[in-house]
């Protein structure tokens, strides 16, 4: 049987894929019962739709900029996912859907041949949403059908992939919220995606302050068992100096200072390309933050309301973050640190503001009580460290490493997950990475200074 | 009254507005009876939403290039023309249906105010579509109101109005047509927009031959009653050499030579600015002909078919007209030159293929016997004449003259309407115009010569 | 013998050549004596290294932007001229200067093979000026010989094509000129090309006035003996109406009168597509122009200098020009007018302020009497009329008709010449053409109106 | 007295300074003699001008693309930064040289207030370089005036910041090398900078091996006395696995096998970012190769010459060295691995061939007996590191740090110097750093890998 690469690519402009092959322990771990794959296979379908539940068609169709992909784009890729690595593969007599879903839906995996280009993706008004919907349920239906009969033999091999698949539509899931965000944020109607959700949390920002870790040797990366993708590997050792880290993230409070410090005008604080990039761009504040009458607010997907200065400041670019962290005269912390941390206060994900919760929207600190607090979910974490790979990390041959190591440069690591994130779907030792000008994903700050 | 400029623009990237303002006779000839009005608007409504009967909800949306507008924002446009120019004018006790509808809807008339970005039309999916019938419906249904309603002392102006309504809609109704074919024209899946009509028409086609005009002092523009727009006016005199027109229209199966003898690849046919055109845009064709396996197909409204060798060629830009003919070694007519033929052969539109024909493309022309045929509809007919004032022609001041004659400069004038053109809505002394590179228009070439 | 078409392009970054091919009168009146034509020939090459007297070296490498091209271009490309359509065919024995050149040097003309990119004609800093004018010594050196020595058989195709040679020749004298004063408009150090000469004219401005010329049948074009481009052919009857032209030229007194009205900011007065260019461009007021504390100053080729009030406004593209007569409420004379005009009256070239005057600047006009004033010399004038052929106009065959009509559109027809063009280089019929935004030419404006 | 910033940013057109603030040890070491200061000042002044000595006129004018400056600024550039930090600073009565000099040549140093734009140096005729050559001549006999003068009590603080001008005049001696070959590489004429120097070297090719290096806790960056930039402080400890670096660079010869590999068409091997690269810039090989009838050749400062295949590959993007290291199944070494390695083997500057040696190109290595060669000098060794600021570095406070950091993103770091660099210019600690795109310096490949 021909092994194709396993995985997509889906976010940048310039071809970017933060999806990397999966890496699963060999010994155990991995193979789940059947009946826990199938409804974990289920659940994770079924949730994509129903995060479409309040769109209308005309929300599911529309490409506003090349990185921003239609919703329908989402639900069909993630579908010709399972088409291609798993019933292509697996099913006796396969027979695709349609002739030409194949080259409408193959991101761009150059091993699949020709693709339909990405800056197109909202260019076609057919197939339509419903057409789209049906193609959905044919594989589903299928792959159900599937996960049940597969040999023991090809069980092995064909559960890993489901599980790729699982985490690979977790990801269609957090894009395909930032990028219907980005659809309505432009809107001057401003649509409500979901009605706000009251948040019964503490009335009271926790100060901010700092939490020192020890130098020494670390180990850095994943070594336990079950799923992780291959860039989390291998586990490895690295020393590193002492450090401190923020209790919590930067609030909207804090970065209004910033601006109202004349932060977007002062070429001190910024990196040179950064700097560019506010020019260029014209950068002012925030992504989603608009001046009204000289009261700020924020678009939120529970459309615009008055900026709340306690929650995390998001959607702002790595030189943002950069430039708030100097004019602080602190830094960001690299990724090293912010493992090591996490990993030494026994952070969990348990803890933290994610999709499954939802808000949509990151959500004021829990307080600390001198722990590290929204180390997971609320926002991805911009660290001041380049997308590299780990030591002793060597990119796949054949197919499946395509995408492996290919996106390793020019970009920055991102930790923790965010609010659109699901809660398992991220780890400690998950490396999520963007240019550093992107600003539509749920991004933030937490400083970290030398001791 | 303020009385605003009448008149929006519709077309270009470049800005620029094939609508000029009325000139209606001032004696007597544009005071219809209301009913005869009436009857009229409720039509032209009626029409513009049967065009879209076939449509899906997602084909509404797209724009998928500044120049091709999505159809949802043609139906608000043409509302909104009536809802500002009338409705906002003439009713007592005005209300704004949306007060952002006249920021979402105004093409880009300055004196209106703000208006969307003209390329950003497209990354709009509120309003959705039936928020936009229902718009349409509201304003229909006051304008019949009002059309009854208004005073005498008003009439005449009222009703000139509406009548430049009309035929603005008339335009759009056009425009959605191009519009929609170029996006199922760019996709893979190649919908069809309405089934193919059988055209039983006569089965030869008609030997291409010239008919020969004398020269002399003759009349050009409009001097007649009724409407028509102020760029054909004034009627004023020309002197012409003696000059030959071709008795139809240039067929694909003639433009298929031209190909075949490399027209594409020789610049000695081309002008300069033609020959950059092809290198940049690449052109080997017309616009919607597809080269499949060595056979030449043509991707109309009915989908995609065979290349009709008898039909005329259409969705050719000014450049690639001029270089056939220059092949030729023909030219192309002027406008003066089209217009006197016309009216010395007292050609009517009563002959020509409209969309009142349900085609919704060219066909093949009836026998000629000696004269003239498809001078109106199935293709506009390129002119070698730059679109320019006729002498004497003064842009209006105030608002009205706003899009008078402001599109004057890097356009080429159109003859004759074409397939898509509503009959009721053409004239010998009509003159449309485009930039000379633009092809989504239904349009096409007939040949010229000196005696 | 090959007979290769005769022309260069010369101007702009889409390729357009304003050189025709000759036409000459095939009686007579051609064929000077060898004398004159070798005195000529040398007077034209001499001229154009009197115009470089006073670069610096430094002066003659650079390229700012495509349309302007390096002096040391113009001075080999012109040699190259000679070379290509006057030694290679007639010389016996004939060996290229050198084996590169034909390919540095030609400019665009496609039958003569490959060329060195327009764009980077500025990137080469070989051949040194040095070199180039040993190669322009040994061009007009054979050719002095040449002249002398060609049969008397082939006498007068060569008498022709060295006429040819002369006026590109001056016609690059002029581009020469212009090129220049933009590399030093944009210096800071505000480089003088030629010390001002005084204009010892009379002390004050004659009031503006219209005359008014009578409606009726007119010969349009070139109908004598002698030299033209073929573009002014053929003579041509036209039927005017009355219309009036302005006595002088526009001043920079007048136009700032516009500026100081707000005309850059307000649509009303623009076409469409001269707005967008105002916006893209940012243009505040012509090209040379520079406010400092609030006075105004003009960059002339004798350094920047104080507005003079009553000298020509110049520097201005096709939108500025129209956009003023707009904001008069007067419009700019069509092609035929100012030709027609200038016939009636008796204007010679002979008044005119040309580069034989050594100003390198427009002057103020002379008192007028009843008659127009400054129409040859000091600025191009804009019309009215696109650049197309008069009835008639065949582009020649093969390769001399390369470049004869291919420059036909999106170009706007200029009358009179320049203060930086040669006397003996213009003639009533001459037809100058510029795309619509081109302000680095010496160009300006007279009003017409109707009557 | 004011203090500002002494660094001038001097490479790309994103606006990267690859010249860093000095370090300089506060006890001892850098306090050379006035003498030999004085000496080294002359020195490098001398220099620079002689690696002008066989440039025409022409030669120093032009900037073909952004990032390449023409010869001309670099000469005036070097002289505003004595005339600048030094002069202005140190000088009594001190008065600039010419008013616009500052606004000239000023690279882009937010704090010295306007500058010219990078991208417009190339449009300057003026100042001629006669007149920058006394500008130079003027500058540097005043700093030797005051290098015998100034104070004792400021001689610490002068004479940190002569050494600065110094080490920065080097920096542009190596970018003057690699402007003027750009240039020269364009042009057909392909112009000799410098008659070859015969390498009498030895004649045959060292084998390719990997030599190991042992893991375990080392030490990186500048703990000497001494002269070194900002970004190579503080040393700190880092954790190293085993690795093993090759022996010799990469060849030209084993270049040429990745060629005919199919390696530029093959995207497997390469990075998404340098894939895309390879496409939008058409790269098929290094940057000066030339395939002339099936044979390939090199473009040097002697000129066009055959392809030594024994000699050093360079003038490759980092995505053309990573590609080759994957293709090779190897990587590119970290920017620790390499310091490190040269290190433990005490591989001195000596050894290397730099700009001192005459060559200015590559050259086939010495015989390294186990041992690691070409480390310095020949070519700029691509490192898989980002230019990231190492562990403690902390960007300056004030006008001085204006330019410490900011270049810290999206670059990579390079290692060892060139064929370009003096020899008394680098260290092990020298962090050179370009986008990863660039290839018009003298870069290179040396492979390693894991243990």
């Amino acid at each position: 049987m021909k092994k194709p690469g396993l995985v997509c690519s889906i976010l940048s402009q310039k071809g970017h894929c933060n999806l990397s092959p999966l890496k699963i322990d060999k010994q155990k771990g991995s193979i789940m019962e059947r009946s826990e794959i199938l409804q974990k296979f289920i659940r994770v379908r079924k949730f994509t739709e129903e995060l479409c539940g309040t769109l209308e068609t005309e929300d599911y169709v529309i490409q506003p900029v090349a990185d921003v992909s239609p919703a329908k784009w989402h639900l069909a890729h993630t579908t010709w996912f399972f088409e291609t690595f798993l019933l292509r593969e697996f099913e006796r007599d396969f027979k695709p859907y349609h002739h030409l879903y194949n080259f409408l839906y193959n991101s761009y995996y150059y091993h699949a041949g020709e693709r339909w280009d990405r800056p197109e993706r909202g260019n076609l008004s057919r197939p339509t949403v419903k057409e789209i919907y049906h193609y959905r349920e044919a594989v589903t239906g299928k792959m159900q059908i599937l996960i049940d009969r597969v040999s023991e033999t090809q069980w092995k091999e064909f559960s890993d992939r489901v599980i790729l698949g699982i985490n690979h539509e977790q990801q269609h899931q957090e894009l395909l919220l930032t990028d219907i965000k980005y659809l309505f944020g432009l809107n001057p109607l401003y649509p409500v995606y979901k009605k706000e959700k009251s948040n019964t949390g503490q009335s009271s920002l926790p100060e901010s302050s700092f939490i020192t870790i020890k130098s020494g040797m670390r180990t850095l990366g994943f070594g336990d068992k079950g799923f992780c993708y291959d860039n989390e590997q291998p586990a490895h050792q690295v020393y590193v100096n002492d450090f401190k880290l923020q209790n919590r993230l930067v609030t909207n409070g804090e970065y209004l200072d910033f601006i109202k410090d004349n932060g977007y005008n002062d070429f001190r604080h910024w990196l040179s390309d950064g700097w560019d990039a506010v020019q260029v761009n014209k950068w002012k504040a925030p992504l989603y933050w608009r001046k009204i009458d000289d009261a700020w607010f924020e678009f939120t997907l529970s459309g615009l309301r008055k900026l709340d200065l306690h929650a995390p400041v998001t959607h702002i670019s790595h030189y943002e973050a950069d430039a708030y962290a100097s004019w602080m005269k602190r830094r960001l912390p690299t990724e090293a640190e912010w493992e090591i941390a996490a990993r030494e206060q026994k952070i969990s994900s348990e803890e933290g503001n994610f999709v499954d919760d939802g808000y949509f929207h990151p959500v004021m600190p829990k307080n600390p009580s001198g722990r590290l607090t929204q180390m997971f979910g609320d926002v991805w974490e911009w660290t001041g460290s380049a997308y590299l790979p780990h030591p002793g990390y060597r990119r796949a041959g054949g197919a499946l490493g395509e995408y492996n190591g290919k996106f390793m440069s020019n970009q920055m690591v991102l930790k923790g997950g965010s609010c659109a994130t699901s809660r398992d779907h991220i780890r400690l030792t998950y490396r999520n990475f963007f240019q550093p000008d992107k600003r539509w994903q749920f991004t933030g700050i937490r400083l970290a200074g030398d001791v």
